[in-house]
């Protein structure tokens, strides 16, 4: 039992200092329509009204609209996304 | 010394049965523009052509714009992202 316990401690040790399998490059999109093989939106640009923003960090309730979330993504992460906002020239005159 | 190994060993040893610190959720921009607090594009409306890709899987090598790069993204990582897409109807029929 002694053998065996030390030889369990040397075990783990030595596990404990082997190079860990490579990380995964992370996952971009955790919860929208992951039963969907790739998500793609289309958007007809003559439905565009003057302004409109759409979702790139995709933790958005409203997905593929943007409601405001990527600012708590970005201030739990560090990572520093945001919209893609379409918008009218003549709306701003 | 022999003490001081077995210490050694059991200290490893429980380290590595400890639960590991909750790890943070991934970031989604890994590359563009870190410098920037938060990337925010603004097209004009009026300026887009009859179709247009735009990225948001932060991969691309002409961000804002969608280059394909999000296949080979979610090949490496099993995500299911991919671009929004503005077209014009018109120029379908
Ligand atoms: S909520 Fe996703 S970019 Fe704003
Ligand atoms: S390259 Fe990013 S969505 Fe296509």
């Amino acid at each position: 039992p002694f053998v065996g316990t030390v030889s369990l401690l040397v075990y783990v040790t030595v596990q404990a200092f082997l190079p860990k399998p490579e990380p995964k490059p992370p996952l971009v999109n955790l919860k929208v329509q992951k039963e969907s093989q790739k998500v793609v939106n289309m958007v007809d640009i003559e439905d565009l009204g003057d302004k409109i923003s759409y979702c790139r960090c995709w933790r958005s309730k409203k997905f593929p609209l943007c409601d405001g979330s990527h600012n708590k993504h970005n201030e739990d992460t560090g990572d520093n996304v945001g919209p893609l906002v379409l918008k009218r020239r003549q709306a701003q005159k």
